[in-house]
This record gives structure tokens, sequence and C-alpha cells, in this order.
């Protein structure tokens, strides 16, 4: 199954910019990627060291979570993944963290309000809560779920628990949760000394329609 | 003595996640093991750089902190994790550290609040704060253990001190000073600018039980 | 045109001080340095990781933000870097990032006060915010000119966006990028439980007069 | 002059550990000795990068700041770490840093009041803040100077400035300037969200005994 074998390594990769970005604690966090054209994804293994997650520790399994390929149990996340791949066709690739200032919004479920220009480039508004859900069932993919399709943001805050943020690619899903836990901080800061003004719906529009059409290569 | 030997060399490495999490300043902290099947334990050497703490300078006292083998004083902190060994038999490790935020909740004398899945998960309910003790003799190991057999935690905030972390391995200790610092940090955090919600205690015992039974390989 | 050769090497290389000093997260941020005696200007291309960042990744544009030299598309802050170098003729290197405790001051419109001697030093008294602008106009650029015309601070706190930092050379404008977050974070932690003086004017000239004259080699 | 090559070599590595820490911004801070049984310092040069900071590039003066040694012109605050080696016979090293907390508590005029058993340790009692003194002639070193004689503490906290820390050597210094920073943080998280106990004084008392006599090696 080579289709896989390129993904790996890139799932392998794309969690070191956890670390990098210090959005993790010793195994939290994982990545997936959909397994394009298969119903499949490769994801973090299960209480794996990061210092340890090459290639060869990814494991596949498909969309309901059941492994097919690899040595290692899957993350205990990774029903949630599973979730988010079959109601949300465009997501190729599913990042969670507890990244400290994201999951202090999320313990205090408040949404981050669009003080900065960068939230409107990438989040085109106001990050929003997702509910307290137990895992062990569909509850969080169903809360993930249920947010993200009523707004812009390609990232949800799960109540006391922490993000978690999708996009086209994984590597677009890793970008949402470095820059959600950035402008989490940010706006933390801003409200610890005062009130940052909410930007102008109109302004978020123009700015979010540029970031998404005209920024990069 | 070659039960020592391999111990030696886990102590040492796991000193090197306290400096890779930011848990210790200078010489600050240690790291303990419990030597199965002997009345012996392996612990850092006292006001030694991280940088030199390779197997060689841990030392082995016995379960009242003489030197049994090594060429170095023991940590200061010795008497204290001998008294852990002495009245906890399943603890097989024990970590010492000033942890900022976790020393900050220990300084105020206020244990942290179960708002996040990650203390349900690995603290089993909110993490308590023992007594101020002086060192030179058994308080600070007394009030640990005190207050640790009234808890599900494997971490103690010891008042105007710093945090103490026990586990069934040394590796399992040093695991829990790491989340306790994450932890410690994103409550704080979440205080700054509001209340959180705490979790239902029936949420935090089905938690605790499902990530103690099935969390990992 | 080996004019640029030597100052895309130095303009790669300061990146790293961007993320050296955790100024940036994932491909946001840039510097620029004006080509000198000619029409040109060295900046970072869009939306490309820090990682790839080498000399050759450097583009080159006239002070239109017209590329001249390079494969890559210029950063999106490209004209606001290009009506900095038009109208303010002293100014060598220009420096965007959305540093957390600089842009956390932004987003609350709130200039930094001068209350520690290295602000006295090196930005000659408090720090000022420019207006609220968006991206694909000369706005931005207009903002960054007006405010800093008006003041001795070579950084600008370009409201709910991030700072603006200019100097003689790019080097020069990136220490004032990494020296601007150092004081904006000092003084948000000192704010935090009080009120620091402002340092008196005449104070604030003699420490700015002696630093700018007598400092370094 | 060999008396000196040793000692250029130890405190350019101490440097290091200013960095290591983040102590320090850009070329902000400094670390000197005292040559013995010479009346000279070796200290760090003005305004030069980490990253070149090796034995070369220290400079050696007497204890009026004249240069002896060295082809580069010694740090700005050279005039300072003078005053403290004449007035302070048992003084063998000089640190100043910028750190951000030890920095904010100074910004404010506040000292650090004695509520952690480190503070107790190291520093015996709470941490002094010294006056607001410009640069340019005795003003820093006299404030330094009286202030620690009026305390067990080797840290003050310059006002609107940064701290300053001394030691029977330049590594002892630098192990206060490390060790402030920390407890600087710690009280300020602890202070965020209410009010620690300062310690009894007998126990600081008995703390400051014990750690200065017992602890190391």
């Amino acid at each position: 199954m080579s289709a896989t074998a390129e993904l790996r390594r890139t799932v392998a990769e794309l969690h070191r910019e956890l670390t990098r970005y210090e959005l993790v604690s010793w195994t939290a966090g994982n990545v997936s990627a959909r397994v394009p054209d298969h119903e499949l994804m490769v994801i973090k293994p299960s209480g794996v060291s990061y210092d340890e997650l090459g290639p060869h520790a990814m494991v596949v399994t498909d969309l309901h979570g059941t492994l097919v390929e690899g040595e290692l149990a899957p993350s205990s996340d990774t029903a949630a993944h599973a979730y988010v791949y079959r109601h949300m066709p465009h997501v190729g690739g599913v990042v969670h963290t507890h990244s400290p200032y994201a999951t202090a919004w999320a313990a205090r479920g408040e949404p981050i309000p669009c003080v900065l220009t960068m939230i409107a480039d990438e989040f085109g508004g106001e990050i929003p809560v997702g509910p307290f859900a137990l895992i062990g069932d569909d509850s969080i993919g169903r809360g993930i779920v249920e947010t993200l399709s009523a707004s812009r943001s390609p990232a949800v805050l799960m109540r006391n628990h922490g993000p978690f943020t999708v996009g086209a690619t994984a590597r677009a899903a890793v970008k949402a949760a470095v820059l959600l836990e950035d402008v989490a901080r940010t706006v933390h800061f801003a409200r610890q000394l005062g009130q940052p003004d909410v930007i102008e719906q109109q302004h978020v529009d123009r700015l979010y329609e540029r970031y998404q059409n005209v920024y990069g290569q």
C-alpha cells in the first residue's frame, strides 16, 4: 500500500512542528492525514514519545478507526479524527493539541474575539467554542463537526479540553494549530490589561478574502 | 552491584526531561528511582550542573539516605525521597522541581482545580497542597506521604516550596512532573481572565478510569 | 546585479533572528533591506517556511514592489516596506512581525510608556501606536511613516495588527524589533501588578543621547 | 599576563548561561570577574553579539574601567562593575541583565517578598530595590553597593533599569542572576492570582544558614 508511505513521512515530520512551537507536552497531541482516494487515514500511535515518531511508528486506520497498517495502537483520539473525515469531505488533515493559551480559552468556554488582522486572515472571524464531550464514543467528533460547520474557522476550542484544527491538508491543519496558539496568546495578553477593539465585519471579510486568495506562492 | 548500572543511566537520562520542559533552573530539581528488590535508591548528586549529569554522577543510597555507591554527596532532598520510598511501597520513582507555575500555586497554598480533561486523566481530580515544612528532618517526606495518601493525584504542591511527584517508575514520576506544570500553567492562564467550570465528579471518574487503563501501548 | 548578492545573504540571515527570539510563527513576519544607490529592496518571499529562507529564496523588487529579481512572489507586506523606503530616505531596513507582547499593546491601541532605561536608550521615549489600516494599498505604509515621523522611536505598533520597525540598516531594524518585544514584555509584566513610574523627560533625553552616541564598538 | 587567560575563557563561557536562561536580548547584559591578586577585572565588550563572545573578545580593565588588555571597547556598564569591586572586596564576580520578570519588579520599585524556600536559601530574605540612577558616573555603582550592603541578598533590582547580582566568583554571580529571574517569575505568577504568605523570619534564617553551608559538593 505505497499510497501511505509518503504520507507516513509527512505526518511524522509534521509532529515536529508541534514540539517546535511547544504546542504539546510529553506524548499528548496528534496529527492525522486522510489518504487521498482511500477510506483511510494516517495517525500517530497512542502514548509514544515525540522522539520516537518516525514514519514507521505512524499507523493507518480506516475511517472508523480500525487499524489497517502498523504495529502500534492508534492515538486515543482516533475516533474523533475519523468522525471528522467521514463528515467533512473537504478536510484532508486534523490536528489536536492542548496548547496552553488556546486551552485556557477552552477551559473558560470563551471564543477568541477577532481583534487581530491575523485572526481575520486565517480564521475569518472569532474562533468558536465546542461542547464539553467525553472520550469513548462519537461525542467529540460530533462536537467538532457541528461547531466548525457553523463557522469559517478551521479551529474549534473544545470546552475543558483543548483545540482541534482542520485543513485541506495535514500541513494546513498544523498551520492552523500554530497560528491558533499564537493569536490565543496575543489576545490573552491584550485582554490582561484592557479590552481590545473588535475589527469591523466588513474589514474582517476583506482581510479573509485576500489572505485566502493572495497569500503565499 | 550491577542492578544499579542500568538504573543510573535511566535516572541520568530522565533529568534531561526536566531541562527540556524547563522545569528546573541551574542545579535545582532531582529525580530518583527505587532499585527493585533492594532497599536502595538512585538519585542525583547535590548542586551538580545538568550538563554534567551522566550515569556516573548518579549516587546510590539506602532508604534512609546513607550513601552506598558513588563519589558525590547525594541531593539535599534525599531524605524526602527516602521517606516516600519507605512509606509508599508501590512508588518506584520520585521527582522534585520548582517548576514555575506549579510553584506559584504552591506559594499561594491553592490546589489546582480539575477544570481540564488532562487533569482528570492524569491526576484523577484536583491537585492537592501539602504543608509548609523545613528541610533537615522527615517533615517534607511526611507532608508528601500524608497528602498523596488522601488523593488519587501523583503530584503534591508543597506550600511555599514546590511540587513533588511520584510514579510506579521514575519515568512515570517525570511524566507527572511534566504534565503537572502543563496544567498548572493552563489553569493559571484560564483563571487570569475568568473562572473555568470544574468538571463533574462522575465525568472525572470516567476519564481517570479510561486513561489509566486504555491510554498508550 | 552583484550589488544584491551580499544583501540577499544578510537579509536571509537576519530572518533567523526573528525565529531565535520567537518574534514570528510559521511564515509570518519579514525583513527587508534597501539596496544602496539603487531604487531597489531585498525582501522575503510570501508564505515560505523559515527553514527554507536561504539567500536564493530572497527576492528583489523596485520601490513600488514590482519584482525585479527572484523566482518567488514577494511578501504580501512588500507595499508597506516600499512606501517606507520611498518616504524615509535615511531608512535602510524595515522589519515586520506579530511578536506577541508588542502586538498585544497594538491590539489595545496603547503606546508603551517609557518606564525603563532600555526604552529611553533605544526608542527615545514612549513607543507610539499607528492607525488601523487594511492591506492592499498604501494605507499601512502611510500609517507607519506618519507615526514614525512624529517620534524618535524606530518602532510603531500598528493597531490590531503588529509592530513595524526601521533602522539605518536591516540589522538595526531587526535589533529594534528584538528590543521592542523585550520591553513590551517587561512593561506588560510590570503593569500586571502595579503602575511603574515614567522616567522624567530630561533623563530620557540624556539616556537616549548617550546610547545613540557611545554604546557599541 | 597569563593570569587573565583562564579567566577570559570562564567569563566568555558564563555569558552562554545568560542566553541559555533567556536573561538577555541582543547584546544587552554582561558578566565580569575580578582578577585575583590584581587590581583588574575581565568584562564583556560593548555591543558585541553573544555569538561572537569567545575568550579573545573579552577585555581587561583596571578597577576604574580603563582598558588594559583587549581590542574592543569595554561594556558601557564597566564603571558600575568597577565601583562594586573597589568597594566590596569579597566580591569576585558581577552580572547585569535586563531579565524580564526581575526587571518588571524593578520597574515598579517593588522588592520581591520572601515567599519561597528558594528565596530564603539563595537570597536570605526579600530581594531589595536600588535607586534610579543614570549611567555616566558612579551613581549606579554606588546604588548597588549601598543597597547590597544593607542586605544578605546577592541581587539588587535597580529601579526602572534591571538587576545586578554579585558573588564570590563570576559563576556564583551568574547563579544568582539565574535564580533571581526564576523566583521573580514564580512570585509574579503567585501574586497574579492572590497573595502568597511570607515565610517567618526564623524559618528564613534556618533555610539560609543550611543552604549556604550544606548545599552542593
